[in-house]
């Protein structure tokens, strides 16, 4: 009897992970490769179908049958009915861009095309820290600030998919500049990115970091920031705990809404958590209201980078319905 | 054939609104009492238990049957599935109180509790301005604020039933004071109490308001500063300005999160709303992500003051199952 199997991708700003993802979520094989995400749109399209097929190429080498589904996952707010990308600000000319019909074109095959953080989320509801629970939230702090909610064991949508932009929530509306052009969002704070921005400022320059925040090419990076805090290094100790001071207010309006009994920190900073959490407790113990909040648990996700691609398997699999 | 109905009780500060709704949510019979929520705990539920009663026999004069069902909204956070008050701030002696089971023993009869912000947020979803809409968010701008979200068709619940505390999301957490304890809650700008406690920050004294503002009771009154905008007074036109301003915010975090198709404002301070449209439309253009922002309308509630009643019988018909 051939494997059966699922195909899972995942699109970040430097690679791309795709994998063969069995029916129950295990990842039977993993490869990665480059998104490309500078070039043009449809020179993106194109390497994420090349990836597919080479995917599929290999499982068939193993003697797997042909995949049971498709599951791509990228960044920016989508619409997942249509198969849409409403706008990803890493994917030159991505805005409005009909993704999955393109990729059905060139692949000859149904896709189902999920928000990178939603699959993340999903990762995690499926085979990670929030298996089996029905009232999660779920947060992935990387380069931005993405995340999923989990209500009545489903992943939310919204109208159109795009639910999930956790990194947007307004926590402090005349404070540190964001990415997506306005003030204060968690972002600004909890993504590498933001952190960048609070070292910066504490240390009054525009340009110039210090080498030890940085990483052999020359970038900021919050694993050489926890690096240092751990030295106890002030100026990283202080830019931790200001991140998990805005990290832990936003969990506190989220427990607020949704009276979760769990919530879900991954992504490359989340790392940096044993040094944002004196500062997150204390302002979810502060704001959350004492009934809801001693119901939610927060705990670090458990997967690693594979949830990405496990979570876009089970988006193929359990396609998202209005 | 004998009139089927439920019977619907919302509880607020002041009154009691009592009701015979028809099983698709017609206001059949509706009855007004004193709420006596600074009396103790146990006199509240017997004056509860006697307006259920009163209206039954009322009901009964008009030759209707016995209630299909009976559902009671209460302020607070509260444990829908175990029929516990965990902590109301308005009624005295209700942490952690088993009003169900103390009604049901006074009525003899199965009886549902919802939180009160919550069955407005059904009262509009069954029959009020959200009717047959499936994503929306839904906000009560009164003495505090409270609201509720529909997902899916469905009331988010939460772990406990908890959620939809989304008076109490941080809009400015180094902001203006807010009566759960913390600062900068989007309470503390878009309710009665933050409106007065921001006209008298504005006016530099803490106690004597001007006339104008209050009401015969010599209390400070939305309607009469709405009034006194209306009059062009500056005071009041800044005051509803930075309450929309702040609402905004707060939607704008909520259009992110949820993609909604609607979001739904009511309760008494709504009528401002005139005066407070501007700020909130131009954060909410400003903060939203455009594409998820574009799908969301924003309107008034259109029941009014029976939605509570109406929402209350809503939860009886259907009880929020885990």
């Amino acid at each position: 009897m051939t494997t059966r199997y699922v195909i899972g991708l995942d699109m970040g700003g430097t690679n791309i992970r795709c994998a063969a993802v069995s029916p129950q979520g295990e990842v039977l094989l993993l490869r990665r490769g480059p998104s490309n995400a500078d070039s043009s749109a449809p020179a993106v399209t194109a390497n994420i179908a090349a990836q597919i097929q080479a995917l599929e190429t290999a499982a068939r080498a193993r003697g797997f049958g042909a995949p049971l589904a498709i599951g791509v996952a990228v960044p920016g707010p989508l619409d997942v009915y249509r198969g849409v990308v409403m706008d990803a600000p890493h994917v030159k000319n991505w805005r409005v861009f009909p993704l999955r019909r393109r990729l059905e074109a060139q692949l000859g095959r149904p896709v189902v095309i999920e928000n990178d953080a939603n699959a993340w989320a999903l990762g995690e509801f499926w085979r990670g820290a929030a298996r089996g629970r029905k009232e999660v939230v779920l947060l992935t702090l990387g380069t931005g600030v993405g995340g999923g909610l989990i209500i009545g064991g489903k992943l939310v949508h919204g109208k159109s998919g795009m639910a999930g932009e956790l990194g947007h929530i307004a926590v402090d509306p005349e404070g540190m500049p964001c990415d997506c052009g306005v003030r204060g969002c968690l972002e600004a704070y909890a993504s590498s990115s933001g952190m960048a921005r609070l070292v910066a400022l504490r240390l009054g320059r525009n340009a110039d970091l210090p080498d030890r925040y940085l990483d052999s090419g020359g970038n900021f990076s919050v694993r050489h920031l926890t690096s240092a805090a751990r030295a106890r290094d002030a100026v990283a100790l202080k830019t931790l705990a200001t991140a998990g001071h805005y990290l832990g207010i936003a969990i506190a309006s989220l427990v607020n809404i949704f009276n979760p009994e769990l919530v879900v920190l991954g992504g490359g900073v989340s790392g940096a958590l044993p040094f944002m959490r004196a500062t997150m407790i204390s302002a979810v113990s502060e704001r959350a209201f004492s009934a809801i909040g001693a119901q939610a648990r927060i705990v670090r996700a458990a997967l690693g980078p594979i949830s990405g691609v496990v979570g876009a398997a089970h988006a193929a699999l359990y396609p998202p319905r209005r």
